[in-house]
């Protein structure tokens, strides 16, 4: 087996070893059951993204020993290969803990320069994105499909997503706004569900701040697998996290780049 | 077979036509096939929204040709039974247009003081939640359960959604926000979907301006059924539209109703 498929085929069982971990704490809490005072509200959402980091934790252990680790839950631990896999096991926990479906998996793995294969996986609806060594693909209700970005070049036509309205400091929050008065719709509240849509063709910009590189690292490698770009404010590489904007094209990615870069300088 | 029970299955028929109606266009645009500047963007929703009303119309022609339509797409049409159908094919066209999965076909029935059964029907994640004649029921990726609202008592233990940070307004906006500041977390972007979890038990309060009768019939009947309280800002009747606060039990409403009432004075 090639070195690219060994780590497509370990990145789809981690992703479904944490769809085992996650989906038993999902929408549990609820209804007459959560009459309970004394429990913590945090506490589903923090047993389910510390389960799932140690499922997939077990399944690198066995096939890919070499590599270091990245995770969201259990930090940071040193490989001898040259790659470090970088995992959010639970991606928008504020949307977990609602029950909305807009949460995800994030599986990175790559270098210093950024990661070259990723996947976004959204276990309740059983979505899957991912890209990499030449895949650019998702699976889910309908079937399997290509991944692939819209050619939207002008901020006009364009539908742009972040997760919170604030979306960061003050500043961040105006840089948002600047654009998002130039675009046709702005939506909010999809966690990193938004990065999958604008891989899979669907919205063209998301612009968010604030972003751990566990964050980031799996949205960057299904977004440009599928012909898009994701940056930090200034057009700069994004991957250890920060402020970063993803976008369908290089059109409108110009475009936005160019409202939104005074307000990340100093 | 029981009125209750006619009207029931006829409603599951209805959502499992509008589906059908649906479906070939939800994610139809997109990647490279997108590349038509010369078409209508907002074209696949408005052909899903009509194709999915005709389909429900059919439905009730056969099954139930006395009862009145009120439909989002085809207006009002009268019935000689009392009862009116009241559909939105597609609440959330602009999820819809972005490719969440948060929008949903909206079914109602009832007479001139509200409707007596509903059903929110989500055609992609294959999720049905719906409430009336004693019954409260959801089924998707999960399999079926009890609709329950939570217990939640205080604003400060509270999960509150809107789809817009603007909700309607000026004023609807400041209402929002006042109760905004006052729970543990505030969400957005979610349009009908957020009606379902709060039937479901996943969140304790919605709070909307601007809705259409078809927007808040179908919601308040699953609310109710599963617990829940729906009224307009000041606490009277909200089927035929306006201002609406959804709240999981009595005590949340009462907390949340004590914020936004003086919003909603002149």
């Amino acid at each position: 087996m090639s070195e690219a498929a060994h780590i497509t085929e370990t990145a789809h069982a981690m992703a479904d070893a944490a769809r085992r971990a996650i989906l038993p704490h999902f929408r549990a809490e609820g209804g007459l059951a959560a009459d309970n005072k004394a429990a913590d509200h945090f506490d589903p959402v923090t047993v389910a993204d510390r389960a799932a980091e140690e499922a997939m934790r077990v399944i690198l252990a066995e096939r890919r020993p070499d590599d270091g680790i990245l995770g969201e839950e259990f930090g940071h631990s040193e490989g001898t290969s040259g790659l470090t896999w970088v995992l959010d096991p639970i991606d928008g926990t504020r949307g977990f803990m609602s029950g909305t479906p807009t949460w995800g998996v994030l599986i990175a793995v790559g270098g210093p320069e950024g990661p070259s294969f990723g996947m976004i996986d959204q276990p309740y609806t059983g979505e899957r994105f991912w890209g990499g060594f030449g895949a650019a693909q998702w699976t889910g209700p309908l079937g399997a499909r290509r991944l692939a970005t819209r050619r939207t070049a002008t901020l006009d036509e364009a539908i742009l997503f972040t997760t919170f309205p604030e979306v960061g400091t003050p500043q961040d929050r105006d840089g948002f706004r600047a654009v998002a008065d130039r675009v046709r719709l702005v939506r909010y509240g999809m966690d990193c569900y938004a990065y999958a849509l604008l891989a899979a063709g669907q919205i063209d910009l998301v612009i968010e701040a604030g972003l751990h590189a566990y964050d980031i690292q799996a949205p960057i490698a299904v977004i440009e697998a599928a012909g898009g770009i994701v940056t930090d404010w200034q057009g700069g590489k994004t991957h250890m996290g920060g402020r970063a904007i993803a976008a369908a094209n290089p059109e409108i990615h110009r475009a936005a780049l160019e409202i939104v870069a005074p307000f990340a300088a100093g």
